[in-house]
């Protein structure tokens, strides 16, 4: 099923809120591993961590590969691109409003500067 | 109460995960704007739209002040860096990652030639 950008966006910012999903983000870019490792790495069960991990899958993040009885997680196809794009265009509209702020600050102070002063005089 | 970088990260995170909240950010990128402005743009009721926007306060992403009736909402104190900055690492571990299996897969192909041509000889 394709997705549109926004229920992408939806779901994978969803998987990310998780300090859990996140290491096994952060484990799997050091390596694959197995849902046993993972669950035994971040001390959890094995149905805990299936469930992170089906998440992740949602979202893309990762993917994984059934041999025998061994269920590997690596890596998956979507590399957070968009999310980063996302996030930077959002910075730089942040930027440019704080940038704003500065200026209108910057005026006051040269106001109250000249009105000072004036006062003096 | 001040929030470990786990927590501050899964409130934020959790927060973008949802398409009106996104837009909400941008347009306070764009000027301050009241919760009724927002709930007209976004065609929301005013309940859902404070609800949105108590999720995004929360996670100090939105700040709000009410003057009389009037609750004016903008851009709060944090400016996504610390969610950048999390991103950005994993990216960089994902692309050292892909970079490795392309090289295994160059070893692989250089072997083939190799091969191919032990057998044409």
């Amino acid at each position: 099923m394709v997705q549109s950008l926004n229920a992408r966006l939806d779901t994978s910012f969803s998987a990310l809120a998780d300090a859990t999903r996140r290491g096994v983000l952060a484990q799997l870019g050091r390596g694959d591993a197995s849902i046993t490792e993972l669950a035994d790495k971040f001390q959890m069960t094995l149905t805990g961590m299936k469930k992170h991990v089906g998440v992740l899958e949602q979202a893309g993040l990762v993917a994984t590969e059934k041999i025998g009885r061994v269920r590997t997680c690596k890596l998956g196809p979507r590399r957070l691109e968009e999310e980063t794009a996302w996030i930077e265009a959002h910075r730089q509209l942040w930027a440019a409003r704080f940038d704003e702020l500065d200026k209108v600050v910057e005026v006051l102070k040269t106001k109250e500067k000249f009105h000072g002063r004036k006062k003096r005089e």
